[in-house]
């Protein structure tokens, strides 16, 4: 697994390199953050012909390791202005990585037409892609696959990428083919669309088993792992990340009506419990996995009163922002907003902030299901509110004269009000994603790897988040490089095993404080990225009403100094102390 | 002239402080970077609580210095995210300062109502002003003429300010009382409508004549610098800034259809040639002056067909981005949106190029007078499509899915191509005050203060832009500092002037190196502010289409490297060489 694939869309020419050696043990997230940083201008324009996307399986890509089916996608964001990188679930990673691809990079853009690439073992060609323009992304994937066989890796986008809308996504199929996971965040389904890639296809047949230095070691180790992992995390196998509705709710961290409140009155309503109980007694499925082998399969089904499929999978932060923040407390409304998102290639979480926005500015009620259709409505019909929309919760903010806008450095924030998680929400305002807990989510119990860390502070005191916060997000993209499923635990126990794994990989000794120097790396390449795109420390700051509003019903702001969070990678620690 | 007027919206408190001893030579521009660097928090909201809005007259404010009566409005402006000074002409500038204040600074925000402050020799009272609201500010100026007399100064915004849109001016009143004059530039309007103030008064009865340290030098030095401008600008009496028109198009950088020429075939419809036979035939004015005792008068009262007052004055900048830019050539046409930006309070610039962004999303055709008209009706009517074009230049790209879109720094390009009037791209790239002609202005004929700048470069070439930028950057802050109406000329003999003006207002040598000095210190405070803020020298640069795509009819493309554009700040030279 060292090549990259190339693609220059301007005259569809396809390159096939070797990965120069600096790029060895970079994967995923870390060698997107380092591509991008040696090849793109970061003043580029995100829509323009001098961005790039690239396309990433992670060091573990397409292993026996579990959950090491992670894809990540990155680019300079059309959202934040900065660097992105979102990874998703889905079967085309493990594809792209048995094929020996550490990346596709895929530069500039054609002078006119759509093409899709498929990628296999003879290596890549361009088809025409017009053909699929202006489909729902269910019905582009069927279509695919019938050309193209059952077992195709995809990644696509919807109408929305094909728009270059800022919150669209890039798709990648399930193991039944459907686009149900997304790199969803940060807009690189528009620059994909930009490039006028509709979808890549990803085909292994015949491809070489991965070589392990020490395979059988590798394969003990994984084995091991799975096994613990599929009695660990039964809660996640049952209920899904939906588990959470009740306890955000019930920490009062729950996104409610636009962030006016951290707990909803309807909270059991939309609850994983609940979500569990509707989907067996309908005939859909729960401990659905996403990738092949999961352990721990925290994906669903969610199927209708005549048991027929609704949307594939319904998760938390869709279930906050798509239900308690809007109001809406209707668990098949929220299924059917899913599939619009998932079909049309929305980001569930900018749209959910970005609907709550304009809620709190009077364009329809929060609580109105059928106000939500019609938005949704307009976003396909690409009216000028629906466009507004399209453009995310910012924007929204902007245009419709809003000022509580929960957003930063353009991105909307995700499914957890930070003053009631404060490790959370120093994340949000530092991460050089942009708002995203997939950065690095303090919930309670979770800890990091040092003195400082051992123990999970309580989320709404200003203590020891800085700390949490930085150890979260190194030990985060550890599962980000290594293309992990960061459900494994973003915790020292992983980048223990991981750095097992990589040395019965790649035959090379790894301590766990490389592990965790990688990570570093990973997110100080990006903090420089976003130096030069001129996207500075000063952005790592909340919205001014966390900090000047109190959250019922714990009545907590966020107070954490913004002097505190303009430093807090200025002397990023990754000595183990625990 | 020594005085700070404080005004705490939030309590509606009012304190008059002795300025402190540092600001002392800092008046206008310079002493607004000052103000805001020091009182405000860089990375605080626009339009929240902790921005502060500063009014100040220059140095030379309330003098008989000829062209002395710009006022300078900033604070941090929520178009750029960065720091913003706009001046105007009109007559508020040197009622304050003859009352004594070289600036009001207007802080935090009220919990209700609607406020004016009324300033006069007593000191200043705030009065109600809810019954202004949603007025035309033709009509709220003529009430407020009505209620406190006809010589009283008005700063004033219009419902495009109340509702906090961000292309919303401060209209500083003309002579004859009416908002015909605008700080119109970086959405100062929605920063003043954000803290609920809607007009301040100013009644200078009464007051004490200026003290200068040498009056009759000054006035010596004032009355030839009058006379020699009355006898060298008759250009600009006869036909105002619109002389510009067929100077601009035969340069080819007129902007015509969103940017896509730099001439228009129909430019002498819309020339000031045609505007001053069209005004004399219908008994308009001409050699109108915007505040009292000037002796250039550029300004004038276009009227229609049966002599009645349409607009004043109409503007080389109005006709070219609400003209040539929109494919207008009907100059009673491009008079009546005019007209309706005057009183709507709306910057015919910011909305100029968001109209043209939107002609080219194809939302009304270019040449539509009528579809225009529906546009000024939409943002009348505050629909979400008048709420996108409110929000500006940038926005309106982004909501409407346009990659050529017109701005830096968040703000919309003035009347020049950057791509046939290069230097004036430079200061575009570069100023701290995003794209804006009024920071530099590097029109053929004009020339710095160094060897390299002694004369003025072709156009077209990269050769020594920079510098000319650099040059011009200067001695324009020299008049905004000054408080001079740039039209004097923003040229060495200028800064010799306010060397000899200084020394006899305030009794102290001033070199030339040292105006020039405050000038630099001006931009660098701006610098700072901005890095503070988190805009960078990595912003510095002009939209990608600008360096892609030929400029007909020269054919010429925007060609200085961005890295140069960078550094243009690091190495300032203010030694005067010729």
């Amino acid at each position: 697994m060292n090549k990259f694939l190339r693609v220059d869309m301007r005259n569809q020419s396809i390159k096939i390199e070797e990965a120069p050696a600096k790029y060895q043990f970079m994967g995923g997230r870390r060698l997107i953050s380092q591509l991008l940083l040696d090849e793109v201008d970061p003043t580029c324009e995100p829509l323009g012909r001098h961005n790039k996307l690239v396309i990433a399986p992670g060091l573990l890509g397409g292993t026996p390791a579990p959950c090491s089916g992670r894809l990540s996608v990155g680019g300079k964001s059309p959202l934040t202005g900065g660097i992105k990188e979102s990874n998703s679930g889905g079967t085309a990673a493990a594809k792209l990585a048995r094929l020996g691809y550490k990346a596709v990079i895929v530069e500039d853009q054609p002078q006119e037409g759509w093409y899709i690439l498929k990628i296999n073992k003879d290596g890549a060609t361009f088809l025409n892609g017009e053909n699929l323009l202006g489909l729902d992304s269910y019905e582009a994937c069927k279509r695919l696959r019938e050309e193209h066989g059952e077992k195709i890796g995809i990644i696509i986008i919807g109408v929305a990428g094909e728009r270059q809308y800022r919150l669209a996504t890039c798709a990648v199929a399930d193991p039944e083919g459907d686009p149900a996971r997304h790199a969803a965040r940060g807009g690189m389904g528009a620059v994909m669309g930009s490039k006028k890639l509709k979808a890549i296809l990803v085909d292994d047949s015949g491809a070489d088993d991965l070589q392990c230095a020490d395979r059988d070691a590798f394969l003990a180790t994984s084995r091991e792992w799975a096994k613990e992992l599929a009695a660990t995390k039964t809660v996640m196998t049952e209920l899904g990340t939906a588990n959470l509705v009740l306890t955000t709710s019930a920490l009062g961290c729950l996104p409610t009506r636009n962030f006016s409140s951290g707990s909803f009155e309807k909270a059991e309503n939309i609850s994983g419990q609940r979500m569990r109980k509707v989907i067996q007694e309908r005939g859909g499925k729960t401990a659905h996995n996403c990738q092949r082998g999961c352990p721990i399969r925290c994906s669903n089904v969610y199927v209708d009163e005549e048991g027929n499929h609704l949307t594939s999978s319904l998760e938390y932060e869709t279930l906050a922002l798509m239900g308690s923040n809007l109001g809406i407390d209707d668990l098949d409304a929220i299924a059917k907003i899913d599939r619009f998102c998932d079909g049309f290639g929305v980001d569930t979480m900018e749209l959910g902030d970005a609907v709550g926005v304009a809620m709190e500015a009077g364009i329809v009620p929060f609580g109105d299901v059928d106000g939500v259709m019609d938005l949704l409505q307009q976003l396909k019909e690409g009216t000028v509110t629906g466009r507004v929309l399209a453009q995310g919760t910012e924007i929204a903010g902007k245009v419709l004269g809003v000022r509580r806008v929960p957003v930063v450095k353009g991105q909307g924030i995700s499914a957890y009000d930070p003053r009631a998680l404060k490790g959370t929400g120093v994340t949000y305002a530092t991460s050089p994603m942009g708002a995203d807990h997939t950065a690095g989510n303090c919930l309670p119990g979770r800890t990091g790897y040092r003195e400082l860390t051992k123990e999970s502070p309580d989320p709404c005191s200003a203590e020891r988040q800085i700390e949490m916060s930085q150890d979260l997000q190194i030990l985060t993209a550890v599962c980000d490089y290594a293309g992990l499923c960061f459900f494994v635990g973003a915790a020292l126990p992983t980048a223990k095993r991981v750095a097992k794994l990589l040395r019965d990989r790649f035959g090379k000794e790894f301590s766990v404080n490389e592990v965790l120097e990688i990570a570093k790396d990973c997110i100080m390449t990006e903090v420089e990225f976003n130096r030069r795109a001129g996207i500075t420390v000063a952005d790592n700051r909340l919205p001014e009403f966390f900090s000047e509003e109190e959250l019922p019903p714990t009545g907590s702001k966020f107070d954490i100094d913004n002097k505190d969070l303009q430093t807090i990678f200025d002397n990023l620690s990754v000595e183990v102390e625990i």
